[in-house]
């Protein structure tokens, strides 16, 4: 199929912004996508980050329809489609197919865990069965500290000897560069895109084949990610590597998610992006605080974020 | 709240059936809960053995519909409710108390790990406010080697404190009985129900104060179960306990969901029940017939299950 265009590059899992009633915010959802596209990083909506697991299958259909019917760009989206229930799935890899969108990012059934690959064959194949799009492109989402179910090399092999044109490639969570440089040594020079999951492992990747990165980290660090992304076969690129991985290590010192809506809700003065969906709980004051002046000691800014 | 007769006794997880298109086949699932009833044993319907989280919101809806449409009392179900996402735990929750179940059996979310009680409280709490129903029974589900996300004494001691009407009870499948009878010890006094998580606490619950039992094999061995619950001062108890075990440990050496599918189809005569869905596996044909065979062995039967 490679009379499609891939997307590559650096992606970012936009964090969901929701009102005081914990209702999802189309209006700030929208505006924040376009942001980051300006940055010049996709969109890979409905992630680990952008608390997709927390939103019903109709509210994350209803934000990706108004984000296309804002008219932003369904090439530069992998929206978030794998869900425990294979008929929620279907559902919402179709939509995303029918709109458009240049991908969409699987996890596995996440809720028995020990599951054979066997089982996790016959879910994806379902998936891709029942949608039965011939442009259907899909990313499987390995991400074990969450999930707790595992892509696995022998999987992924299976996926692309039965789907070749459907199995487009992964994004690794696993945090474990080794892993990564497998799925790449094993897949990379037959087509199949591998996304680090953090701009930690982005210029590791670049240089082993890789596709570039979807990070947490991209929602409020957006143009450097991506200038590393486009350059770095330069001189500077480790430099540029070290500087990313500061920024990413001080957020890592906080809860991800509300660390990440507590940095957009300071640096675009508008409070109400603090707000995240229970079981995740907002960064305390303090934690905020802790979290803004670590970074402006590190001069870090979000240009280009604009106030409500 | 000692106005509302609580459920109590032994409850199955029924298993869902599917029909070879994986749709749920609601004929048979009101067959096969009408069977568990004249066995003496409730409707823990959509449990972890439901594959419940392999089901649409929409799916379950329908199925609780059905059962109750047929006549099934729904003073004997406690459906499983908890979900990922607020609005799909608020909604299936909601439907459930409209159809007059006697409580509901409500996972946290199992989507993040690592999540704080405080963010667990609210989820639950949001629930509760939500469906804001004075006749709403939670029996909180605590299966961390599924869900990996805990109900902690804590967690109890603080809905207890906000919500003492609705915190109505809990199911450990924890499968540790120390964990169990901490909260006996903790709660049971001030009426929490404590479902032990599988039949092989039974006798140890009952003589702690404990409610009951939700167990994956009351599918497939209710009456023996129930017979327990009911005898369980008798001076035969221990004996009785000894013979569920023995049943219980011949089907924990087998997947425990398509073995309970793989012996109803057996002992029904009806081959269809051995489906699954993905990500599930159904027993291989020789894994079949050494389940049927190690259980013929132990002189088990499932008297009164009709073929279809």
């Amino acid at each position: 199929m490679s009379d499609i265009q891939r997307i590559a590059g650096v992606l970012s899992p936009v964090v969901t912004p929701f009102q005081s009633d914990l209702a999802p915010d189309p209006e700030r959802f929208v505006r924040q996508c376009r942001w980051l596209l300006s940055q010049n990083v996709g969109l890979a909506v409905f992630g680990t980050n952008s608390e997709a697991n927390s939103l019903s299958v109709d509210e994350r259909m209803d934000l990706l329809d108004r984000l296309v019917g804002a008219g932003v760009d369904p090439a530069r989206m992998m929206p978030g489609t794998g869900c425990c229930a294979l008929p929620d799935s279907v559902r919402l890899t179709a939509h995303a197919v029918k709109l458009g969108c240049a991908g969409v990012l699987m996890l596995p059934p996440f809720y028995y865990k020990g599951v054979s690959d066997e089982g996790l064959f016959r879910s994806f194949a379902e998936v891709m069965e029942r949608v039965g799009e011939a442009r259907l492109r899909v990313y499987l989402y390995h991400i074990p500290p969450v999930a707790q179910v595992a892509i696995t090399l022998g999987l992924v092999e299976r996926l692309l000897k039965a789907y070749p044109a459907q199995t487009a490639g992964m994004k690794d969570s696993s945090g474990d560069w080794g892993n990564t440089k497998a799925f790449l040594d094993a897949f990379a020079t037959s087509g199949f895109d591998v996304f680090a999951g953090s701009e930690t492992f982005l210029l590791r990747n670049m240089r082993h084949g890789g596709a570039g990165c979807i990070s947490a980290t991209a929602n409020v660090h957006p143009g450097p990610i991506a200038r590393l992304y486009d350059s770095w076969q330069a001189a500077d690129a480790d430099g540029q590597q070290a500087r990313l991985d500061e920024i990413r290590g001080i957020f890592a010192k906080f809860p991800m998610i509300p660390a990440l809506k507590a940095a957009i809700a300071h640096w675009a003065g508008d409070a109400p992006w603090a707000t995240v969906r229970p079981p995740l709980v907002a960064l305390t004051p303090e934690q905020a605080r802790a979290l803004v002046g670590a970074l402006e000691q590190a001069n870090f800014t979000m240009p280009g974020l604009r106030p409500s």
